[in-house]
């Protein structure tokens, strides 16, 4: 933790008065608290770009009748022990599981994780959510 | 469940050896699992945009010693209890901790819980993993 | 064209020195700049949600020898002339055509055009850049 | 130019005609169009991120009273004449002007100009369009 900063912006007042409508539309507090939101959006997708470390968190759909692929996910996960942090399963209903894999390390190492994970039949869907790991964001 | 069908797609054969060095790079494990992830990636996309039902991840990186707003988080969570499944939450240093919440059930919904995390002071990051129940896709 | 209106935004000294060096790298000159192009961009892709008017770029890639197609893409243009402003087209090389058609209008006839592009066999790629008309942005 | 090449894709039934609905929808003529467009996209994104030759669209916004600009905007397309294929300007209301810009070469090159274009104060949106030579697609 460090301390704050003020600086200022200048913006056309038409195009602030657009901003200010959205920003409250979105659910941001204050202004500035939009504007952080906006730089730190911009700095995450950078972080992932520049394959420093980073978190994330990766979702995994599949039906689990397919039984030899929950053992399949395990094995892949224990592979990436490296990257893995903890993973969490939700019953969808009765056929179908999501499993929520957070990840924390290279970019590059998250990003061969879920290449081997695409790389199991019969996985309905998987998808990467990009987030930092907090230190420079 | 239900039975598979096969059908055939025509494509220039420059443009097939190009598209199987590209899902092989990415790790599929046939062209035809390569075919249905493309399908699926843009069903997904469709029960997004269309509302219905869907399933997702929520993730939030914050700095915990912003002691209101662990609370804050159990708050919203337990107001948006018919979307949020489970959550799962990891240290990632000394300061940051990320959050991960399975959720599942109307998008317009998914979308007002995310609106509403963005309206708490001092969180780093909150983004939004779209995927799908699994029931169509 | 209004006035400018100055106000000031609070961050983290860590976040700051990041997002300088960020924006320093993008090619932006000035902070103040930087944080208008955050603010202007998010206000685009708002205008395209809300369906309001806006303004785009229709990029086109076709092989000419298909010669129907040349006299359908011309067809399809003057179907949507309330959105098509004008057109500009490239040789890319002997066989491929690029052809990039300026739009102007509410989002939803944008969107139609592109679809009723679409249905054209033949097409190798059809994208679309969502901008802005300039009025509140 | 080249063959065509047959090849079967097998997919579940009930995911069959969610796909089905989908592209019908959407447009596209036939399920095997519908399916080439799903791989020219993957293909398209996977040009970009490799930084081969490449070919798209960059379009401008901005408010032409600021005369400066419009002759910045032409030094910069003559600096970068190894990528700028030509221009066309629309006029979009009494102040906005559109300039869409057709690049084709090394995408690093299209992004740096890309860059440099950001540089110049004043413009309202600067949005680039990726999309391909046509060579291998």
């Amino acid at each position: 933790m460090s301390g704050a900063v003020r600086f200022s912006v200048s913006l056309g007042d038409d195009l602030l008065k657009h901003f200010d409508a959205m920003w409250k539309g979105d659910g941001h507090p204050t202004r500035s608290e939009a504007v952080q939101a906006l730089i730190r959006q911009s700095l995450v997708m950078k972080e992932w770009q520049a394959g420093t470390d980073v978190a994330g968190s990766v979702v995994i759909v599949y039906d689990h009748h397919a039984r030899a692929l929950a053992s399949e996910l395990v094995d892949v996960q224990h592979d990436y022990q490296h990257v893995v942090v903890a993973t969490q399963h939700a019953h969808l209903d009765h056929d179908n599981c999501l499993e929520s894999v957070i990840v924390k390390g290279k970019a590059s190492d998250v990003e061969q994780f879920v290449k081997r994970l695409k790389s199991l039949k019969g996985l309905k869907h998987v998808s990467l959510v990009r987030t930092t790991t907090g230190t420079d964001v």
